[in-house]
């Protein structure tokens, strides 16, 4: 059982938890959705069977039949009616409380892993949520802040960015071969734990055009990204690179590592969402708890519309389900 | 009829241009080899025929039945017997003075454009070769130092990097709107004159993650990106952006521009290769001339083994006789 959060109000997640419970109620996994059973029936007419549940125990019963949605304290309840496309900071509190109770159930061991949906993280600024992200409010509730790690995961590939949510330059500047081993060494452990990979291959990207060229464009892969994968290496871990970027991600590559270390946000964005756009699921290493995450924001410009693509969500609670099944059979 | 260098001997050039005279020797386009004909009819036993001609002209009567060789002028002759593998900086004139011959043919019209077998720099550079590379050098041989633009194009994308090969950082501190300006004006001309767009649209890429999301990731996008943008919109030209560099590249938003205008190297490159890995060209935008080349190197670590694979100097032949098809028709 997985517990799904309700992301905002106003944008594509609800529509895309309707979708998400048709594609897996036969097939599982099962997973209750915490939003305010009320404007999920209001919603669900035509749509989706949906049934109020007290408990995620419940919620494993009656999934086959119905969407189980299991309600909110009460200090945690929808302030305003969403309106799609309208983001509204007065339910940020509802937002985060559905955050915060999937967490209390995973961490509880009544829920196997969190699946959350879509936020915007101007709309909860301006209600005061001081964390950059989801990742960062998750891991803080974990109690494990600067232990995260974000892995991007698809069909054809896995990308793990180490620096993640900052202008290229400040990434350029914020670099350490320290954060690089860290980032590597939690990739590798998950591998092994989430992913059932017994002998993780690492392939670290260079910096630069062609990885520099020995120092000639740019030095970060001596001074910084070599000395990296040394270390790795000196732990018995298999790393290759640092590799020229451009080269690293076509097939003949992709074939010969597990996981992909990319040094910023587009370098690992690019060829993830390029070879597998719809796909992309957002994987929280390096906390206690399993958290999977579409690939995708709200798109309130859509919300609404019922065209919004499910893939990402239906494979985000897949993943979080395998992961749960390897941790638990390990 | 093409001209087509010799590259470095030492590389895979040679055995790649065997395999193209077999896959084009019955569609065309026709092209003919600038190199010792003595030496290419030593590795051409029993692989292609080739005969050893001593104009353009006569390379066009011959191309249905054998490869056509011609001999560069003297002081360009091969130094060394070339070893493959094993390049050396003696063969240098020889490189460069069929890169120089050439040019001088496509300048007299007595080819129809020119595509170069790969070199290496750093052998080059060994023997005094001064330019950072092939296109500065054709540039220079033309006339037209610092107009020269160079575009990647493939089956399912083309893009054309601002700044090129410099280190990531010395691509931020150089980005500036007037290269942007100059690039983009020079792209949309050729998407006109060469590839028979009439109405081109250009997609400019943002710098930083997401495009900086309104300048929370960085300003480059306010500062630098959207006044070119606004230049270029001024000028008539349709260009969309700055777009956020990770969606940019998946196929529906490829299926809304002609070429994509990218900030970097790796931001051009990593898309490119990714989904045309095989089947890239190098086209130099910019010069008089027609000029295209394969989007690999020497590859001289499987060079004479007979392994390395044709389809992007086959792509750049053809190519390279498309433009100059579509040049000729205006």
């Amino acid at each position: 059982m997985l517990a799904l959060t309700m992301g905002d109000p106003a944008g594509i997640g609800i529509e895309l938890t309707f979708w998400a419970w048709h594609a897996l109620r036969r097939t599982g996994p099962a997973f209750v959705l915490l939003a305010d059973p009320d404007w999920v029936a209001g919603l669900a007419k035509g749509v989706a069977e949906m049934r109020a549940v007290s408990s995620p125990e419940e919620a494993r019963e009656v999934f086959g039949q119905a969407l189980p949605v299991m309600a909110l304290s009460g200090d945690a309840a929808l302030a305003s009616t969403p309106v799609p496309g309208r983001p509204d900071p007065a339910n940020a509190a509802a937002i985060t409380g559905s955050i915060a109770e999937a967490v209390r159930l995973a961490m509880d061991g009544r829920v196997d892993g969190v699946v959350t949906n879509p936020i915007a993280k101007s709309v909860l600024k301006q209600a005061g949520f001081p964390h950059p992200g989801h990742t960062e409010y998750l891991a803080e509730l974990t109690g494990a802040s600067g232990s995260e790690v974000m892995m991007l995961a698809g069909p054809s590939l896995r990308v793990v960015p180490v620096t993640i949510h900052v202008s290229l330059r400040q990434a350029l500047d914020s670099l350490t071969s320290g954060e690089i081993v860290r980032v590597a060494r939690t990739t590798a452990a998950s591998l092994r734990r989430d992913f059932g990979v017994s002998n993780p291959r690492l392939a670290v990207a260079g910096l630069n055009p062609h990885a520099g060229e020995d120092g000639h464009m740019g030095t970060e892969e001596i001074t910084i990204i070599r000395p990296a994968i040394e270390r790795l290496r000196a732990e018995g871990l298999d790393v290759s690179g640092p590799m020229p970027p451009d080269t690293m991600f076509t097939a003949p590559a992709r074939a010969r590592y597990d996981a992909a270390i990319c040094m910023y946000h587009d370098q690992a964005l690019i060829p993830l969402k390029t070879l597998d756009m719809a796909q992309g699921v957002n994987v929280t290493l390096g906390l206690d708890l399993v958290r999977t995450s579409p690939d995708h924001g709200t798109a309130f410009d859509i919300a609404g519309e019922g065209v919004a693509d499910p893939a990402s969500l239906i494979a985000a609670l897949r993943m979080a389900g395998l992961i749960a099944r390897n941790r638990s059979a390990a």
